[in-house]
């Protein structure tokens, strides 16, 4: 027979901290504290199956659910030594929700569950002390009307307001026990004027209606959404909490407090916490009044004359330094955990592990296994990668104030501020004056590289996580808010206007690219520094991980953040972003709008030395790794001149008139040009590109390698349908490469291979891999393709089918493991069947992700390459990867 | 120890008519022939294997192959009773290919090998006629000369000319024996003068020339072309039959002809053929005599006064009727021979299944099942189901002069001829007065689909097989001429240009969608009907085949067309072309720029009455047969009016300004639309479309289902990858349904499935399959992201893959099977595992490619749907897949 309840408390407990799916993280940890020995008061918790049954059965309990209850109560009674409804020594209880996985006040709570009017007298009673008793009832009308039973809190606290108006008061402090009495009769009043029917004085109907509540609340929206935002399915359910109440109100020798066993926010190893002297936990979060510190060193170091813990209650001090030895000894990792002393007795009301800035994640995992409480493979898993972000960019300074103007996708990590500008000319122009600037567009092209990189910060209202926009912009490092819907730009008056403000050119904004927040005026950043404690923990990543980290650039600066990040080599890089800069875009131009073969290696040969000389650098940068060279890949047309000016000067550069520049250029518009003309069917189409690329890569090879570097150029064909069009090209490269070694006399190892990023490469991958001596799965173009969604225009369908729950995480931030996922399954095991050598990567933006991570290192690659930012994240998801962590995937 | 050679001839031989492979389709036949006891000179067949060796090492042959020619050759000379080389008695031999499939005229062939300055003089005294040795010597060292040793023909065509002019004569009859030794003597000088050596005496080396000549011409350039347009794949090969030479042209007691056992072009049961008196096969094809019949009643047909075979040579007549009742006795279809009568002696030099025509096709095999000759089965495989579009379609006349002017691809079949329009527009207005108009555009969208329905024919510049265009005529059975990229449209000035030649609005034009050939003027066609024949064959089809045919239709029109050609049931019915009729445009564009929910559905409701008609029409129609009904399907942009006048129409009914119009239309545009937000993601995020198309489908089939009429709705929901999504359409279906039949009180029994379009749907399959009543493979967009080409788009592109064989068909006409095929493999599998009746089809345009059906017969589909005019055809491909008949596919 399932059991649905677990006790806990008088030192013992059924249940313990590794029954975390089935008690929650509350219920478990108040378990396994109990099992130590520590001062649990006593309780019991209904279990998360519980919650599943009455939200698939729409409301009702499993059987034997209600015996299990009235037998535990008992166990409750008999511990406490008091009884539930019982108007001499009456046993009040708690209600809370304990999910899996930590859901901070997004469920319901309820406190004070058994008063009515016999037991609030046994209360006081009990305590000695009236006024305490009659408020503490007062607070549970107010919550359990409110939570319990839908009668909005405002309604209590307009009496409140009204009656201290009558007394001429202002602090709930200067109303006495008559005034509560008074008020607890007027609630019971407007409660039954509202629901209809008299408050519920029944303990026992009171306690079911506590625990039906907070199972509803799982449902409620803030929790749904909450979930959505952190991938928490919605079958997990929650548990609750049923406890004993104890109070730190009972007078000066009660208190309540939260203690976290090192300071979450620096790492230090040393006892950090705050409490409130004769106050209830609500009083602490209301913020009403200050907090005092745990412990003198604290004090001291806040520069407050508030006494500490250490000094007004040294007993209870010394028995939480001991419950923190504990603690520490028995989790092995840093506990944040909450208190109450009840007249002079200490209470553990939760512990769990607590939440820590990354500096500090960093620098407790590196200590405890200085300490010796765990060592390196713990202290990798205990780092999440995804917050080594905030490491590597400058942030808002937390306390700063802002005026939020409106918000986007959080497409490129980093905060700046800088003057709007709306197209890059503009930026590159100011950019020059020394100015700080922020690139506005609708969304971003090519054309604007040049403009992206002078700018601190870009934002564009609209496009994806993998939006133009935001894919440079996180290559580049530079902070970006992307797809920011509710903004409008007029690129004609030079404004931008969201929810009434106008912003205009010149006006300083704020872009925090990791929340995707957009403000007014200069919100002042904080810019991080790299500890030792980051180079250690890596240097353990490194040794354990499996998979092989490369970074996708092209530029030199981009190459050397790759390599100072510890890339060990590029995984790509993207020819055609090399094409923008000014002097090389006219030829480029020329060479899309030339009329045939010969005026189209006319222009390629102006660009050669160009793309040569990018090479040598990239080479001379990475030497000794490989480096990825993905042959041209983008519509043409993405080269197209925009303006009739643009189109004037390529005409004249090339020689013909601008109607005849018009009329090509016409030619290569497509409906759906990520569907069209491009990637190796450029190749096929016009091999004299190919040719030209692999003249510039292995000329540029063989003059490295001339000067005594080691060079290793990997080149890449994109979009590959057949193993034929494969083998066209890589002919031509082979024929380059044999020429360029004839001619120069030096010999350069290289190797040709693909991108599979489109489905049939993956389906006829056992064939492909006859002849390609490497895949790298395209998975941005993959999953483009696989759902058959354009990343640029279908952000708000993303959107939105993330908010109905229809699509777990974006898929194009995190890959998905069902569908594309399967592709790259199926390409991975097709591909070594045929060559069971074959080197595997991927290098769509998938590879900066830690969930996707640990999906390329299940099924088999080689490595993962992502922008140059996010080596540090792939390098310590690779090594949790390889310790067989789990991670949250789309799956 | 393999064996290269194959001898036939005296009466027996080694191969026989089933080594097709082997011995190529001319070399199996004569050994079939010979075995026959047939008068077949003798010779021997050098098999595929040994040309297939001979590409393969770059011209060697393989070992044990000059032996087993010496012993052939040997065996040849024995019953020939002459000898290779001998000056007395010389042997002469012709080299011909011969590959497995018929590529006509596309390989090299050598006659009267064998001769030189001695054994002419042999040929001379054997045939007593020195005139004929010598002129048989100068066509040998001219044909040896070109196709051997590579010398041009017009050098000895010079020659000739000189001479007849020296000589003041017009005609090569003209000339005496001297006149031709002295040509020998010339044609030698001039090859040695070109060559810079000898033109080869020695026969076997002349043998061995010609040999190598024939495996040569395997790969020259047209033959390659002609294996691509035809599928035939490269590394098949060519035999070479080396026979002895057996001469028509040894005076009035000599002939040649071809006979055909039955009438190619009728079909009718009688002999049919021509023939030369005194002359060789190639004056034959030469054309500049003129070919006498071979029986009496031909000739009077003909009203020739030019005596038959039948009259001059009865003797052989008769022979010939003797071989023809064997030939068909043992054949058992229609065979198409050569024969030579040397001398009075009647050789038979060649047999090969006959061509025909579609009406000789189909009366052929009726015919033969009538005589007992043959069976249903195989006069069901003996029709090629494509060829059927020839009946269903007016074609050109075959002897109208025509004009071409250029052509595209094949899009829609028929032929028809009209006056130019450039819009839809031009096109309605010109109809109305009764003109026939052809409809020419860029490309075609939606907004023209009233302009094409007017049209005689459609024309476009751009686009492929499955553009817009294409599709949508080839559902009306419009003929269509696609993708004619040539071909400049300028809309302004209303004309078109090609190739120098200008045609304007009003100009009449013919458009050939069978060829892609596009006429100035009016070329006559012939309307062929549908015969008893078609009638029978096509009864007999459908007893056999397995597979289940539907039509995509959503017209009456186009329903009852559809029903006429034997559809079962429609297996798509596009709801978004019912929306572009004028009156109901306005409120679909209404519906579209709505503002909000509301606005939507004020519009919404106005085309409900519309669209339910259209159900009840469709129903009606339809009656006891299952409608398979595709909510809506494209990007709402397709709606989008293209001009002002058009959105201020718009903005007028709506209410709105036409800025606010302007706007709202600007934002629904997408970079990739196709990629975009479309299919079930409209459905997902407006439901109150769905909601309404689905009132409609209910409303309309209780209505008629209330008459007693019984109705059979599927409900389809397009482009779904996530089981989920299905899921929440599925229940508003669900729910309108039963609204519906509360308020009707009428019961109808309908389905609910989801098209299988996307990789990532496939993937999911078992998944979805859990709430998807049928999958239909949507295998056009399924290509498309397959394979990363927008149909649109890349028309150029496929072309380009095809002349390059890197595709072996246009994969949007013929299903690619091993990509997107392996998909629908994989969709089926999973799908079928989780529901085993999972009723599963195509409803691509896939569904009418005989190919394309093979493969869904084999991967276990229950149905094809195709446009209503290949009906048919999948009918009688369905068949001959259930008959097991190998079918040419992508793979």
């Amino acid at each position: 027979m399932t059991k649905w309840v677990y006790g806990f408390g008088g030192g013992g407990a059924q249940g313990s901290a590794d029954m975390r799916d089935l008690l929650g993280g509350k219920g478990s940890n108040l378990a396994e504290m109990s099992s130590l020995g520590l001062p649990v008061p006593p309780g019991f918790t209904i279990t998360t199956e519980v919650c599943t049954h009455y939200s698939e059965t729409g409301g009702t309990y499993p059987d034997g659910l209600e015996a299990e209850v009235e037998q535990a109560l008992a166990r409750v009674e008999e511990i406490a030594g008091a009884r539930f409804g019982d108007p001499q020594r009456p046993l009040l209880l708690s209600v809370r929700s304990g999910a899996r996985a930590s859901m901070p006040g997004m469920m319901d709570t309820v406190l004070n569950l058994g008063l009515n009017a016999e037991t609030v007298k046994g209360l006081a009673a009990m305590s000695g002390d009236e006024r305490f008793a009659s408020d503490s009832y007062r607070r549970f009308i107010q919550m359990y009307g409110d939570v319990v039973l839908g009668v909005a809190h405002y309604h209590f606290e307009d009496l409140l307001e009204d009656h201290k108006l009558d007394r001429g008061v202002a602090l709930d402090t200067e109303l006495d026990a008559d005034d509560w009495r008074f008020l607890v009769g007027a609630y019971l009043k407007k409660a039954e004027e509202i629901l209809g029917q008299p408050f519920p004085g029944n303990p026992k109907e009171q306690l079911w209606g506590g625990i039906a509540a907070v199972f509803r609340s799982w449902d409620n929206k803030r929790a749904i959404t909450y979930r959505n935002l952190h991938a928490i399915p919605d079958d997990w359910g929650t548990a609750v909490n049923v406890q004993a109440m104890v109070f730190g109100n009972m007078g000066d020798d009660s208190a309540t407090g939260v203690c976290f066993t090192r300071n979450p926010s620096t790492g230090e190893n040393a006892y950090y916490g705050e409490f409130l002297v004769n106050a209830q936990g609500e009083d602490v979060v209301a913020g009403i009044r200050t907090p005092q510190s745990l412990t003198i060193a604290e004090r001291e170091a806040s520069h407050t004359d508030l006494p500490a813990l250490q000094e007004v209650m040294p007993d209870t001090y010394a028995e939480l330094l001991e419950v923190r030895r504990m603690m520490e000894g028995h989790y092995k990792d840093m506990q944040d955990m909450e208190f109450t002393v009840q007249q002079g007795k200490l209470w553990m009301l939760q512990t769990r592990t607590g939440k820590r800035t990354t500096n500090a994640a960093l620098k407790i995992a590196v200590d405890m296994v200085d300490e010796g409480l765990i060592g390196t493979d713990e202290a990798i898993r205990r780092v999440d990668p995804a917050q080594l972000d905030q490491l590597l960019h400058p942030s808002l300074d937390p306390d700063a104030e802002r005026k939020v103007l409106g918000r986007g996708l959080p497409a490129s990590p980093g905060a700046a501020s800088g003057r709007v500008v709306f197209n890059a000319e503009d930026a590159e122009g100011l950019a020059q004056k020394g100015e700080d600037v922020v690139l506005v567009r609708v969304e971003t092209s090519p054309e604007d590289i040049g403009g992206m990189h002078v700018s601190k910060g870009i934002l564009t209202t609209r496009g994806g996580m993998t939006s133009h926009a935001a894919v440079v912009a996180r290559g580049m490092g530079v902070p970006c808010v992307a797809g920011a819907g509710e903004f409008r730009v007029d690129y004609g008056e030079k404004i931008m206007e969201v929810a009434g403000t106008v912003v205009r050119e010149g006006d300083v904004i704020t872009v925090d690219g990791a929340t995707g927040e957009v403000m007014l005026g200069e919100v002042p950043t904080i810019h991080p520094e790299l500890t030792g404690d980051f180079v250690k923990l890596m240097g353990w990543a490194d040794e354990v991980r499996t998979l092989g980290v490369r970074a996708n650039a092209e530029t030199p600066a981009d190459a050397e953040t790759a390599r100072k990040f510890g890339a060990e080599g590029i995984g790509l890089s993207r020819t055609e972003h090399m094409f923008f800069e000014p002097q090389r875009i006219v030829h480029m131009r020329e060479m899309i709008l030339a009329a045939g073969e010969e005026e189209r290696r006319a222009a390629l040969d102006k660009l050669l030395p160009y793309q040569r000389q990018d090479f040598v650098e990239l080479f001379t940068i990475m030497t000794g790794l490989p480096v990825t060279i993905r042959l041209l890949d983008p519509p043409l047309n993405e080269f197209i001149p925009q303006s009739e000016e643009g189109l004037a000067e390529v005409a004249a550069a090339a020689g013909i008139d601008i109607s005849t520049a018009r009329a090509r250029a016409a030619l290569l518009k497509e409906g759906n040009p990520m569907l069209g003309h491009r990637g190796c069917r450029l190749g096929i189409t016009f091999p004299e590109i190919y040719e030209m690329q692999a003249r510039a890569i292995f000329e540029a090879a063989s003059e490295v390698a001339k000067g005594g570097e080691k060079v290793v150029p990997e080149v890449m064909i994109p979009l590959i349908v057949t193993r034929e069009e494969f083998d066209i090209l890589k002919d031509v490269v082979e024929r380059v490469a044999a020429e360029v070694k004839e001619a120069s006399g030096t010999r350069v190892e290289y190797l040709v291979g693909t991108m599979i990023e489109l489905p049939r490469a993956v389906l006829l991958a056992s064939d492909i891999a006859k002849t390609a001596q490497f895949f790298s799965f395209g998975t941005n173009d993959l999953t483009q393709t696989t759902y058959g969604l354009s990343r640029d225009d279908t952000a708000h369908i993303v959107e939105i089918y993330r908010d109905k729950g229809l699509f777990k995480r974006d898929p194009f931030a995190s890959l998905d493991t069902e569908g594309v996922g399967e592709l790259v399954r199926i390409g991975v095991e097709r591909g070594r069947a045929t060559r069971p050598d074959l080197k595997l990567g991927i290098c769509g933006e998938h590879g900066g992700d830690p969930a996707s991570v640990h999906f390329c290192q299940k099924v088999g690659l080689d490595y993962v390459s992502c922008s140059p930012y996010r080596v540090p994240i792939a390098r310590l998801a690779a090594a949790q990867a390889a310790l067989g962590v789990k991670a949250e995937t789309n799956a």
